[in-house]
């Protein structure tokens, strides 16, 4: 089974790795781009083949390590391999 | 119109970053982990409303500026706001 991850800033918090594309953006002639945040994008592979364990599996691995829950969110998707 | 970007690391392309997940989980105990990559995930607010040409902003954002076109891949999702 795959997660595909994503983890993204919580609203409020400062992105200045996303301001500094919107600006890159813009002076590249891209007109009309409005906020822009950057986040993380992590695959993992698990070896699990039940849904309900890789979800428990997955959730703790974001609050462990993945993310950090202060200033960041997550949410994933699982595929069958 | 918000689009939802991902871009990550082409097949046989080396993920040192990745690597160091992976392992830092293995440490945690969490067994079964396979592969891993990390990649990048950008949401981009586009005044844009038509949803043909949002698409074509994205891709030449995507070409031009967020993606390695050489090492990378990229997908997107539009989502009206």
């Amino acid at each position: 089974m795959k997660a595909r991850i994503k983890i993204t800033l919580k609203e409020g918090v400062l992105d200045p790795q996303g301001k500094a594309i919107a600006n890159a953006l813009g002076a590249l002639g891209f007109d009309g781009v409005g906020d822009v945040r950057q986040g993380k994008y992590i695959e993992v592979e698990l070896k699990e083949s039940e849904r309900a364990s890789a979800e428990k599996t997955v959730e703790s691995m974001c609050k462990q390590l993945l993310a950090n829950m202060v200033i960041e969110n997550y949410s994933y998707e699982l595929e069958d391999a």
